[in-house]
C-alpha cells in the first residue's frame, strides 16, 4: 500500500468475530470456500475449483469469483470495525482480467480507507495453477457500510 | 429507455443460442436459476430464494445476486451478437440497494449500447415477495466483450 | 423508472438550496455549466461544448462529462435530503458509450434509491447535435452520502 | 504490484507519443495539469490546486480529480500500445476517499493488465500538503480500449 493506514483493530476479538460470521454464510459452504487469513484490514478466502461453479466455457463464473471477493472485502472491513457492528456491501466493481482458471482461487482483500461509516476495500483474486503459479484473474474495488447493531 | 437502440438481432437463432449457452453454465444449476425471458437485447433470469444462498444475516448473498445479474447482462449482450460469437464479462459494478429478501429474484438486463466489440448493459434485480410485490434490491452496470470464435 | 420511488422532498426549499449550492461550485463557472432542471430526485445540468474542454481527438474530455454527471447526481440526491444536510460523492462509475460530440451536453440524474445515509443515483449524459438530435454519450451510477451539518 | 506485468513498451517512442498527445488535450491547459512522469505502464499527472476548480465546500471537484486520473490511466495504457494506436476510455470507477485538499494533486496510474484490445489500469490521486505530506484522496479502476488507426 502506498498510503499509511491505521490498522489498529478496534475490536480485540476481531478474528473470532470474522470466523463466527463467516461460518454463518451458508453460501460459502455451498461453493466450498473457506477463510484462510484474517489480519487487521486484510482477509483472504480460498476456493477450490469445481466443475459445478463454471460458466459456459468451463471457467469459474464471474459471479462466484465476485462472491469470494465481496466476502473477503466485507470481512477485511469488518476486522477494523468496533464490537457490535454489522457490515453490509454498499457497492463493488469488478474487472475480470483473465479467464478464471486454476485448481484453487484466493481472494485477498485489503482495506484502503477505514471510516466510521464507510470503508473502501480492494481485493485481488488469483488463480493458482497445479505448479503453484499465481495469475491475477480479477480485481475488485468495494465500499462497505458499518451498521451499529 | 430514453435512447433509441437498434435491437435487430444479427443472429436469427439468438434465442436458441442463449438457451443452449445458459444450459452449459453449471453454476446456474447449482444455485437453481433459470432463464425466464429472451428478447433482442433483453434477458431475464429467475432465482428462487434458498437458505443455502444466504450471507450471515439470512439474505441472499450479494455475490449470488451478482451471478444472476452478470449472466443476464452477458446473454442480453449475446442476443445481439452475430452468429459464431462468444461473450465475456469485461467488468461490472453493482449497487446493493436493499437487503436481498424475497421468495424469488428476477434479474432483468437491457442493453444500453451494442457495439461491434463492446456492449454496455444495465440490469436490475428485484426481490418478489409472497404477495407478488417487487422491490429493487440491486442494480448493475456492465461491459461485455464480443469474441469472434 | 421501473420501481416506485418516494420523491417527496423533505426540505420544502430544496430548489433554492440546490441553486444556492450550485452557484458555489466555481468549477461549473470555469467549464460553463448551468443548472437547467431541479425537481424532487431529478436534476439536469447543461454544458455548451467548447474547444478548451476537449481531449486529444477534439471530443469533450471524459472527466468534464463526469464533472457535470457527478454534480447532477449530487444535487438529485441533495434535493431529497432534509434541511441542513450536505452531500458528498462516495463513488461513481461511468461508461463512455460514444465520443462526446455535440453543441451542448445535458447530464440528467435520477435518484434510484434515497436512504437516510446513502443515496444511489443514475445519470445519463446526452450530446445534442445542431439539428437537436440527442445521443447518449455516457451513463453514470453513483453513490452519494448525506452529512448532517 | 503483486502480479508480474510485462511492461516492455511495444512502441520505442512511447514517451514522445504520450507527451505529444497530452499536449493536444486542451482541457489539461484549462485546469493547469501537467505530465510529470512517463514510464512503461506508469504515468503521473500533476495538478496545482486552484480556487476555480472547487465544488461548494472549497475542495477540488470530484470531476476534476477524475479528469487527471482518467488521463493518467489512458496514457499509462497508451504507453504500452503499439505505434499507430489511439486510446479511448471505456469506463472507470472512482472512490472519493477524503476531501480533495492540498496545494497540489498527483494522479499516479499503473497498468494492471495490458491486453491487445483492453487494458485495465488503477490510479491513485494524492493531495500534497504544504509540508509535503501525501494523503490518498481518490482511487480509480479503469478500462481502456486500444484502437488501431
Amino acid at each position: 500500500m502506498i498510503c499509511p493506514l491505521n490498522r489498529n483493530p478496534l475490536n480485540p476479538s476481531f478474528v473470532d468475530e470474522v470466523e463466527r460470521s463467516f461460518a454463518q454464510q451458508p453460501v460459502m459452504n455451498l461453493i466450498g470456500a473457506s477463510l484462510s487469513l484474517v489480519e487487521p484490514g486484510v482477509v483472504e478466502i480460498t476456493l477450490p475449483s469445481r466443475a459445478d461453479l463454471a460458466q459456459q466455457d468451463g471457467y469459474v463464473h464471474a459471479g462466484v469469483i465476485t462472491t469470494i471477493a465481496d466476502s473477503a472485502c466485507g470481512y477485511a472491513a469488518y476486522s477494523l470495525m468496533p464490537a457490535g457492528s454489522n457490515v453490509l456491501s454498499v457497492e463493488f466493481k469488478v474487472n475480470m482480467l483473465r479467464p478464471a482458471r486454476g485448481v484453487t482461487f484466493i481472494a485477498r482483500a485489503e482495506v484502503i480507507k477505514a471510516g466510521r461509516t464507510l470503508t473502501v476495500v480492494r481485493a485481488d483474486v488469483f488463480g493458482i495453477a497445479e505448479n503453484a503459479e499465481r495469475e491475477l484473474v480479477a480485481t475488485m474495488l468495494a465500499t462497505m457500510l458499518c451498521l451499529q447493531t
